[in-house]
């Protein structure tokens, strides 16, 4: 089959050490210390085949390009890789994928040849400590497709019965290219979901719900926020045509932080003032710029705040401390998707929730090469992959096309 | 002023053991017990006057009528009143109650004359050891206008600033008729908003959640469920009327008992239909007949299914506890407002959520005591009491002008 | 090997209907429609072999009687087993199992032969809804040694790593035998704190913890309260001998049920005396006998209390929802271990918690059918079944001893 | 009557802006900008007298020095106290207090004359946004007993019913000057008990807590822990004396931070080796110290861990949010002491908890301006003051005889 696939050279860095299954696998836990010089092209990989009783084969129909896949493609100075996560060479990538099921093993039963899925990618253990107490996300010996495993940025992709979720639903209410590309939103819709209702415990109705930062993630938090419930949801970003993307999705108030400074003022005075002087209830951070937005989301909690941190901010951001023990705040760290395709799904299938506005660009699978780089710019908000032989739908955001 | 006063006769039965309290003050815990031959009618009562720094005199606008107000007017076969409940007579009745400030003591900064408020009726003693932990509604002290102070069926009511919730937010979103009304109405919504998002810690957004009765708390409780994000919204109630109203608050399905019954189906088989064997993730009972619909519910609970007891079901009901234990299933018991009020209104300000098509007639004050026997049939979901100058709005509700 | 073999006739009831699959594999998955004439005999069973990687073979060395298992050995009128659950024939019973590992897959890493594990009897699918979400007791496909696949009284067991839980730090704080009996008890003692820590959500240290039962799920319950921070532990059981047991693992006091009634008095008048009117925090009914304890627990509640239903009472019991209402009461159901083995080890690593006291027999496994009848009897709290060349250790329960 | 009264210069600094409150009352919000140049002495007040129906008059039997006393006493370069919190001049401070009621208001019905009180020194206004959600300890009007209000270091104090939690129930199982002792630590107790089961949501039985800083606060917590089921307790702490008081309050391990130092090793590395890699699951920073344990806490958390800020690190200490996101970590803040008092007092009347321990130097109160340069020293655990008619008991910490 046709896929994507990404090479690079083994060449641990100087003082790194490396576990036996790491140098046995070469398969890296922290790609930034052994993987240089990263090639992307369209090659091809065996067709996958049913090895066990559960597996399912499944035929791409949308694949996401995350900033994780941009930051294998990216590198530093010297030439290694920018994705601090398990990695291993060569990689067939991607990790937000729906398609079509094309074959089912003997074992399965809800899924038949036809069915529209969206794909869990994590690859839990089930024998941690973790997995034992239901914390997939957080499985101590997982693997991820797209990361380590093969993913989805090919013709077909395999996986089981239990990580392929049914789109059926969804296919009642949407066209079949839109649940398509919904499904392969369940990815970072569900770091979402997971995020705000499983890990923080979600938020009393009526509540102000803050978001900084309105990539994927942060757009599917606004439009769950909006969903479950927030009286006000307000949101923050650097970049207008993201700003418009927030009003679009639910996001009462969208601030262009940039006009914000040229105005004198900051995010905590305008929430401050939104709120007459309470604050968020709940404040998500799905910025990858902590250094710059905590400050601001300390200085304006609500007694008994919520803050969650979604995004990716490398090393350390000053915190002060005090802020949350004055207002009774908590802060709630989360990565992972398992727990939230059910849910985002059943949303869709019910008519409450329409993350397809996300989508700002398609391009077909053969010129992957180019959409990374293109999503490499952070102008899109989500490129999705499609195969080649489907002609993209125009994208239909207005705004997106008056964008410079 | 002008008031509905309730006068019956003290007339404690046999067995009635009283507590030196109840006695010296004549006020009882249990009406059933003591208070006989009830007579409402309108008269007069003094204008309430400024005793405290944080008082505030209100002047009613919306007095809404409810089961309990009922169960002080009808009475058994001896005559006493079916409330089983605080009272102390003469009252003036009213639990449900929004207005306009016409003044206020000399420690008020909050409100100002003219303010349109909700006010919140329960006044606890903020020193028993569940005032400490901030349960407010079980305070061992509490009074509570309407049943053992005067409430709201008069011209003007007496109240302080903590208790009277400002609705100026809902005015700039509804004209002010509607805006007391709602004000009204808050006190059952926050029935329904406490007892499923603080008492039952609320629901995933995509869950099913299923509400028995639809009365004035159910119809609440839908519109709540509907506005936190459930996927699905199932009703059951007796009445076509009402289940009416239920799909007009936000039901996605509400079925008439009577119908299933005829067609030999039973509510748990319609919901595990409906939710092809998962059965609902948090059940609200919010009808007065426990004994009728626990069955039901016991042989339709999803895996850790939550439900909620909101309606007032006398005696004892049968349960079957194995089918909590055997599905995980946990139950949450509930009475009272305070906590609701806030975020109801903060929702209906926003735009979230519209109560107003719970209030299905209005009714002059003077004309009281026809309205509580109207009420009496439960025919109507709410009837509101007006002032008398108002000429009360056109019910709008298509639905029920056409209920025989 | 030598096994205990339970055989039966496989006779449906006239009304049952069976599933296809239940038809097909002889394996009920409710026993006492089908399975008729239990007769259970020591007998012969192929040794289990090692058949995937992370398979381990057990030797059995200690194996508690559950009621279960005298439900199995029980019949009624018509001869039919009394167990309402799960039951496929012929069968090795033995649900409370721990033994020494004798043999390793070959994936299998964290253990070795010669550990000592206690082990997990609950198959769960890993694929159910329930499963998806971490809700392991509450899998649809669940299969259980002991009920539908072959448990722990023979000479071997075969489980998995994930199942097999290692003793090896209640070893170095107990003797070889203790630690068995301490391995064979995990999985009541899960049940316990499934139920109140995970399900019902812990109490607060200082709160009153109030157990209806005390048989080995009420006395684990009494030990757990005792050393999660309960102020005060009261229990309640008929039994004297029990109640004294009760004293030793922990509780403050505990009443002879038949004395209270000869003196007049209820538990619940004894609940509200001891703490001073304020009632109990916790309540755990772990009695077999809701029909008796519900009413009293439901007039003893404090503000916020949870009751949590742990014991199994057949059909319905009367609940008094507003007692709940009023008191802003929750009531939690459980059933299942998963996830209470590995703190109840930790606790008696750590030297907190000591429920070996449980145990008051101990009887050569050639001799089961004798311990069932004993059982039976109800006398005994926990009989355990040992190898039978190892000679029972003198029970040293003093007061069981006494015991007529 | 005699008090210990703080006097100090108005001078508030250049750029600070005061609230017109601030100046008409001369409390400042944050003493660190107004109040310069303290003198502490010891004077002469007027008996405090009742002035409410509720009121109380409480002799000081026990007071203990805080930290924060401290900071009311040291200043800064320029002559400013370094309290960063309201402070009130002139002032007798003492926010720890226990004593005995010597009178009482007409409305008092739970005390009389006699009674040992430990007093909640936090008055809320049961009025703003966060009283009416229970969450007194963040009322947005508060007054704070030896901040802005006169507190217990005098001969006698006015509090209310509602703030004397009754020491009857300690005092039935300790001496009178024990109890008293204990009624004075319930402040810092309750601010360990509040962040920890009320906050933070307590921990499973069978957890390893971990705690930084062995202060009276992270003393408490380690005592809590222990007696709400945590399987291991980690200390850390600087002070080889204050490692022994950990040991002696219950914690497992007290690791002498300077040792590790000197050792080559790090609390991390410790806490991974001693928990074989899982980590804390809750861990406690009762450090004053951020800056210095934070990265430690972040390379040792637990999957699910719980990080909750008990002490004070002025200013923004870094925080590397991946840590957290990656084990699906929270944390929490807090500050306040309303809530514990009553399962702090109910735990030692159950003799399951006994912090007296703690107290490790007792001054008579007309010495206190010595005991507060003392305590300046932070060797002393903690110092209470006791009335001058009473002779010190002598120090039974043979630890801290032994001290340099």
């Amino acid at each position: 089959m046709r896929a994507i696939v990404i090479e690079a050279d083994w060449a641990p860095r100087a003082k790194t050490e490396l576990t036996p299954d790491e140098l046995e696998r070469r398969s890296a836990l922290d790609g930034t210390q052994v993987w240089r010089h990263p090639r992307w092209s369209l090659g091809q990989r065996p067709d996958p085949a049913i090895a066990a009783e559960d597996h399912i084969i499944v035929r791409s129909r949308a694949v996401g390009i995350c900033g994780s896949d941009v930051h294998m493609y990216e590198t530093d100075a010297d030439g290694y890789v920018l994705l601090p996560y398990k990695m291993r060479m060569p990689l067939v990538p991607g990790h937000e994928v729906a398609g079509e099921v094309v074959e089912t093993g003997p074992a399965v039963r809800s899924l038949r040849p036809g069915d529209p899925v969206a794909v869990e990618t994590l690859e839990y253990c089930d024998r941690c400590a973790a997995c034992r107490r239901g914390l997939f996300n957080q499985c101590a010996n997982a693997h991820d497709r797209g990361f380590d495993l093969d993913g989805g940025m090919a013709e077909y992709l395999l996986t089981t019965e239990r990580h392929a979720r049914p789109l059926a639903g969804v296919r009642e209410r949407f066209d079949e290219q839109a649940t398509y590309e919904i499904g392969a939103l369940c990815e970072p819709a569900s770091v979402a979901f997971v995020g705000m209702f499983v890990q923080a415990g979600g938020f009393l109705p009526g509540s102000t719900v803050t978001v900084f930062g309105c990539g994927p993630i942060g757009l599917a938090s606004i439009a769950l926020a909006r969903c479950a419930g927030a009286a006000r949801v307000i949101a923050f970003d650097p970049q207008p045509v993201r700003c418009q993307l927030a009003r679009d999705l639910g996001a009462d108030i969208a601030y262009d932080t940039g006009e914000l400074e040229t105005a004198g003022t900051t995010p905590a005075s305008r929430l401050l003032e939104d709120t007459r002087g309470a604050g968020a209830d709940l404040v998500i951070d799905a910025s990858n710029a902590g250094q710059l937005v905590r400050a601001q989301i300390e200085s304006a909690l609500a007694v008994g705040a919520k803050v969650l941190y979604l995004g990716v901010t490398p090393g350390s951001v000053p915190m002060r401390t005090m802020a949350y023990q004055a207002r009774a705040a908590s802060a709630f760290g989360m990565l992972g998707h398992l727990g939230g395709f059910d849910p985002v799904i059943a949303l869709h299938a019910a008519g409450r929730l329409d993350l397809s506005p996300i989508v700002t660009a398609r391009w077909p699978l053969a010129e992957a090469a180019c959409a990374i780089r293109l999503a490499g710019d952070r102008a899109n908000t989500k490129i999705q992959l499609v195969p080649d032989d489907r002609v993209p739908r125009v994208t239909p955001n207005a705004i997106w096309e008056a964008a410079p």
